[in-house]
């Protein structure tokens, strides 16, 4: 690889909105701001010092995970799961990304009134497959019913708490230049699933959403003895989106070949038909884990071991410098610049 | 006071609802339909076994409490508060009523596209006064936004978490008969707050929210040595939703003396007006504690010690028998028995 060529201009939105928009919730810079210029500064800073999506706290002297999300995921229900699986996964695996055991869940239902019982039901027995596949308890909960048209059917909160059973710091403060970049499978799944299913487009295979339980994948590098330095999983906004947020946290570029991060075929003309780039798409079941780059081969050996680690890559590498620029060889062998995006790609994707 | 001489017929909601309705939030007998048929089954009937709104759990020989609540208040700002100090208060005061001392909460935001940015400041500047009030700290959160018209403006929901300072273990299974009910203070403001402001109505002073924190008031029992045998914070359904459900849980009765209750005038009045009972509005700054009879005086004493808690009095006691009934001894001298409210009482009030 030789240095980028040329730099797609993605300028930060500026100014103030007067209302809120989509894009507040859509995992970009419209989000960032959010963070940064109102809920940081009222919540004393916690979040923004480790920009992790769980909080590691201190109860007399063992560390646990606490997190929280909510989901307002449409439809509710796609290919390969719903709001119910959805909302474990994405708590778990927010626990997991500290390093934590996801133990314990809380789940907190808004409803609308007219909200057919059945699928309640079946959202909740869904949840319930989805706890006991990722061995967490649901321990807590709550239900609000909101009159009909001030809501959407169901939006769950999960929050949860999860034990740190090694000694070992994470996190984009962790991260150092020369560490490998290691993406847990392929892209782009589950947003492309849910744009499928709200479209009503029906490809030529069925692209089923990635949504799954991470804990035990993440957990293993550890086990192994691998020297993690960070976690993340490629939420809102995807990969490119987590590598910019932690590429500003720990004040270094990022370089990611192209060529090396698996997307399905058939997901890759859904991304072009309906004008998506699957590096800013949604993921439900993938992760990057940054280690230091002598220990990629090994850490790949033991993702690749288990199921849901068995596509495991490396993408690429952390340099030198306090640009924060995440960069992409593409297949084609041309470079570009992967921005944080000002708006919103994919609204309610979780 | 003689046995009750009348029944006031409350049957239980028979055969099952197609569609969720606006009471199955409402912290009535639907809502603990929904819990005991459909949630309790399948998340394992952990929170069926204590009735707890907190779960209390183990990490590494130190217990912690674990909760969640969603917020979705109309209108989001009334007299005495809004749904941000609701949002930490509620949770705040049911990490509080396991015995725990409340650090941590969670914010998750639902947002609608448009709602006004100055007023997500002013709800995010509130929820930040009262966590600094209650010396707890948001350590993580989440925001979604849903597009106009599928949501009302703003949702919070807050998990927390506690840690529990000594070795009591309190909740229904407890209770014994013979115990003093002792009430934190007077009744039905925060239902009446929310409801005055929802019409728009105006009376002769002005009622406002009790909505406030509750753990230290409740933690001066522990400290002060008292035998704490069950605390509940009297939120949805009121004083006679939460002894209903400790009465059952516990299989004991319940006499409540009316007399003793304090309900302010001008609150009683707006009851009268508005058609609602006192004993079963809401409040978010008031609880009932279970205390064995002869420790009632000193209970009180130090209840009364803190300002939240000046007005505390002896509201009853529990009593032998498994008819699971709550009793009340009216102001005139007759006797009612306060059943468990089929319907909605007081809908989106927390």
């Amino acid at each position: 690889m030789t240095g980028p060529e040329a730099e797609v201009s993605c300028p930060a939105p500026k100014g103030r909105y007067e209302n809120v928009v989509l894009a507040h919730g859509g995992g970009g810079a419209l989000m960032q701001q959010l963070l940064e210029r109102l809920f940081f500064p009222a919540f004393g800073g916690v979040g923004a010092k480790d920009r992790q999506d769980a909080a590691v706290l201190d109860v007399g002297g063992q560390r646990i995970a606490f997190t929280t999300d909510s989901f307002v995921v449409k439809p509710h229900r796609f290919p390969g799961g719903d709001i119910g699986s959805l909302a474990v996964h994405g708590t778990v695996n927010d626990l997991a990304m500290t390093g934590a055991r996801p133990l314990w869940l809380s789940a907190a239902f808004i409803l609308e009134e007219g909200f057919p019982m059945a699928e309640l039901e079946a959202v909740t027995a869904s949840m319930a497959r989805a706890a006991h596949e990722a061995r967490v308890t649901v321990v807590t909960g709550d239900t609000k019913v909101v009159d009909r048209g001030k809501g959407d059917g169901i939006f769950i909160n999960t929050a949860g708490v999860g034990v740190l059973e090694h000694a070992a710091v994470t996190g984009p403060g962790a991260v150092r230049p020369g560490d490998a970049i290691l993406v847990s499978g392929d892209l782009a799944r589950h947003g492309m699933a849910i744009m499928a299913s709200r479209e009503g487009l029906e490809f030529e295979s069925l692209i089923e959403s990635d949504s799954a339980p991470l804990a035990d994948l993440a957990l293993s590098l550890f086990e192994a003895g691998i020297e993690v330095h960070c976690l993340r999983d490629l939420t809102r906004g995807g990969l490119a989106s987590a590598m910019n947020e932690i590429a500003g946290a720990a004040g270094c570029g990022i370089v990611l070949d192209e060529a090396a991060i698996p997307v399905r075929e058939d997901v890759r003309g859904a991304c072009e038909i309906l004008g998506f780039d699957p590096m800013y798409v949604a993921n439900e079941g993938r992760f990057a884990a940054f280690v230091p780059g002598p220990s990629a081969g090994a850490a790949l050996e033991v993702l690749r071991a288990h199921p849901l680690g068995e596509q495991a890559v490396k993408a690429g590498v952390t340099t030198e410098g306090g640009s924060a620029r995440v960069a992409v060889e593409t297949v084609a062998g041309t470079w570009r610049i992967l921005g944080m995006l000002s708006g919103e790609q994919l609204p309610r994707i979780c």
